[in-house]
């Protein structure tokens, strides 16, 4: 290895090439930045190669599969229908690939320098990048850390083929004949549902505290969990497990005290994650982080060192791509000297479930705990005329609402459709939006989005497909 | 027949019981008003028995059925896949059934009396119900006249198995072999897309002028129409058309001066509407109607009788459920005191093809030709991850903005997705937002949303998706 004595310069050097990183980068080098993209693997990142696009290929491939049986009440006759789990990893992989290309082709257009190897910091103003056989010194004006994070495993029990994490799962080649999942996020959740419609007997131990829903949502979730014959387990926590050549034993302590066990063949552990800083050389910068190392930063996305910026899965708060990529772009926008600044209060949280999860703003509860004067109004997707037509007729839309100034709090649904229609309430939210500004305009129709409308509606006792007698009941708080 | 010389008093009499009264009926039943809602077929109207319900089970089964060669691609194995049309049929009847059932339960549960029989106008004041067997006089304070449109058919040409219009297509009973759709609006072209998906050979006479899209959007339309190896007929008017017992030949004359002939096992005509106004005594209280006979209401759903208002396809301007349904509920709250009124410069518009389209405010046209300095933005589908994953590339998204306010002025999307998110930019566009309040807010991700971040950054060279080059074409007016 040869270390280099002279440190080139370089206005801008990004570590991580996943989302946060990538779309900094593009909008760095759009503001007029130089820029330099550090990454080890392949860019993407977890979120391409082993998280959001996976995963929603699965979700997606296992919702249509699933879809079969409605469609023969449609006068849509198949026979023999099957799931070939290498036809599907053949054809997540080549959506990986193309969207890869896509990337790497955008990184040239915009002129951004793009180096394999992993990166150290010397100072705050110096990095070293190791390219295998090769050391060099860097030294820049900004960087921006955008690392991710990688998935926890519980204790006594290591990764295997039986054991898989989040980021693990895309290495089996079969739907799994049994699984537990042991999760507190949309992740396990997702896994739950899509391995049920494959067929897989599958086993969820649900946090105590629940998924952060709302009450409404989470109780309807937990109705569709067990109507798909998924076996919840609540008020469990991880104890143990033992692992065979065929199977894997997991024993769980409810309330503390018994103990069940559940034998599977796989076990899906997405509960925790810690970030990817070992070997970063944070420590040398004096970079402030919690208690778990994940970076602080503020609405900027500036470190406790100012010059050095972060965003994604290694900061504080929630690991979504959607915030890693807000981040990036507003660490970008700041050090070119613009005012940027993010705000996760709105971040809609999507679960591709089947039916979907989406939900922006605040839950009912916790609308009461910040002392509102809450009203709520929700509508069953059985009372939608497009939901029928679909026969996905699962699932509600609920709004929360300050009764004192009409102004919007939270929008909640789960039902088909709910992911395509969140971003109507995160720009509602944004505006400020009151129940008129939602109630007033037209909503095509035949739309899953009138669920919205009557929702609205229901606040105040106007919602057209509820009789009245239950409509009084609804709109009380 | 007996005819009562005592005429019995009433509120509020609705003639019709289609979206437009049957929503009316419940909003003025809710704010304390009596209603008699007179209705001479079934609850529901042409929307759900003809119109909305119908043909969105048809474009729904008939993308459902086109979707199973994707299906393959993910993983998901079918052998000996065929439509039954006779299910389909039974199917939506279902459906249908289902809808009117709660929409009969809705009006009982509203106490809303509830007369089968055709209804005539005596006066402003009085109203007589012929009931076939029975004549009754009822005096009303108000009334609102809600009783539809019926489609117009061409010269030479008279309905029969062969020559159908949008209300008579439901009596098929099998996928037409071959079809001519000459039409004007958004039915034409989803069952053109249908048909076509179901196997039929489609044949299209498009309308000079277009359907009224963006001229991105009909671009793309066109495109798509020819890659379904739809035939298209530009620029064709309706010459004749000649039955025998196995098909029908239609003459078309191109650019007013040649003429084509076509010879089909069907045609659909789908090309102008009459407001269903006969019989119902309107002459006899000169109520203001226009040179079609479509009646001419206020922003209040109120004709030029003051106490008699009227809603949906009888009125002059577009013929929609959404706008049937915004004008009988305005009707009933302005009846009831209050200062409702509609605005139908907003109305989203849908079609739903495959892939759909949906679109709301201004064309770019349209802005350009009001005196607007335009900007606009697009991003095309294939650029999106979500589209990737499911396999529906086609399409783009695109904004049409005010360049010197940066405030949106209208919405246009073609692809997956777009009939549940075109209500965000109804949101959008009632809220006046402007560029940053569609450019800030976080999007989820991965999302078919993503796109329109993409076109709104896209108006200012920021679209992170587009390569520098492509996006200083893009963003140039």
């Amino acid at each position: 290895m040869v270390v280099g004595d002279f440190a080139t310069k370089r206005q801008l050097v990004i570590i991580g090439g996943g989302p946060g990183g990538y779309h900094a980068a593009i909008r760095a080098a759009q503001l007029g930045i130089e820029v330099t993209l550090i990454e080890k693997e392949k860019l993407g990142g977890v979120c391409l190669h082993k998280g959001c696009i996976p995963s929603k290929s699965l979700t997606q491939s296992a919702a249509n599969f699933a879809s079969l049986s409605h469609f023969k009440n449609m006068g849509i006759s198949v026979s023999g229908a099957s799931f070939e789990y290498d036809t599907f990893t053949n054809y997540y992989s080549s959506v990986v690939d193309g969207l890869q290309k896509g990337v790497e082709a955008l990184i040239k257009a915009n002129k951004i320098e793009h180096l394999k190897g992993t990166a150290s910091f010397m100072s705050s103003e110096r990095i070293g990048i190791d390219s295998g056989h090769h050391f060099e010194m860097y030294e820049f004006e900004h960087a921006l850390i955008a690392t991710g994070s990688s998935p926890l495993l519980p204790k006594q029990a290591t990764l295997s083929k039986r054991v898989m994490t989040p980021h693990t799962l895309w290495e089996l080649n079969e739907v799994p004949k049994s699984l537990l999942i042991y999760g507190e996020d949309y992740f396990a959740l997702e896994a739950a549902m899509a391995f049920r419609q494959l067929g897989s007997e599958v086993n969820i131990v649900v946090p105590a505290e629940g998924f952060g829903l709302d009450a409404s949502i989470e109780k309807e979730l937990q109705r569709v969990l067990k109507k798909n014959k998924i076996r919840v387990f609540k008020n469990h926590t991880w104890d143990s497990a033992e692992e065979t050549d065929d199977t894997i034993t997991v024993t769980l302590n409810k309330d503390g005290s018994e103990k069940v066990s559940v034998e599977v063949s796989h076990v899906l552990y997405a509960a925790g994650y810690l970030p990817n800083v070992d070997g970063l050389g944070l420590d040398v910068i004096s970079l402030e982080r919690d208690e778990s190392g994940f970076i602080i930063v503020n609405e900027h996305s500036q470190s406790s060192v100012s010059n050095i910026y972060a965003a994604g899965d290694c900061t504080i708060g929630m690991k979504l791509a959607s915030k890693a990529i807000k981040q990036g772009k507003t660490a970008a926008e700041h050090m070119a000297g613009m005012q940027s600044a993010f705000n996760l209060s709105l971040v809609p949280y999507v679960i591709h479930t089947n039916p979907p999860i989406a939900s922006v703003g605040l839950t009912e509860e916790q609308a009461l705990a910040e002392g509102y004067e809450v009203k709520t109004g929700q509508f069953s997707m059985s009372g939608n005329g497009f939901a029928s037509i679909l026969g996905q007729k699962e699932g509600l839309s609920k709004m929360v609402m300050n009764s004192k100034s009409d102004v919007v709090l939270g929008i909640h649904m789960m039902g088909a459709g709910a992911v395509e229609m969140i971003q109507a309430g995160t720009f509602a939210l944004e505006m400020v939006a009151r129940e008129e500004d939602l109630s007033y305009p037209v909503y095509a129709h035949p739309a899953l989005n009138e669920a919205w409308l009557e929702a609205i509606e229901s606040t105040s006792g106007k919602a057209i497909h509820v009789p009245p007698a239950r409509k009084k009941e609804k709109s009380s708080v």
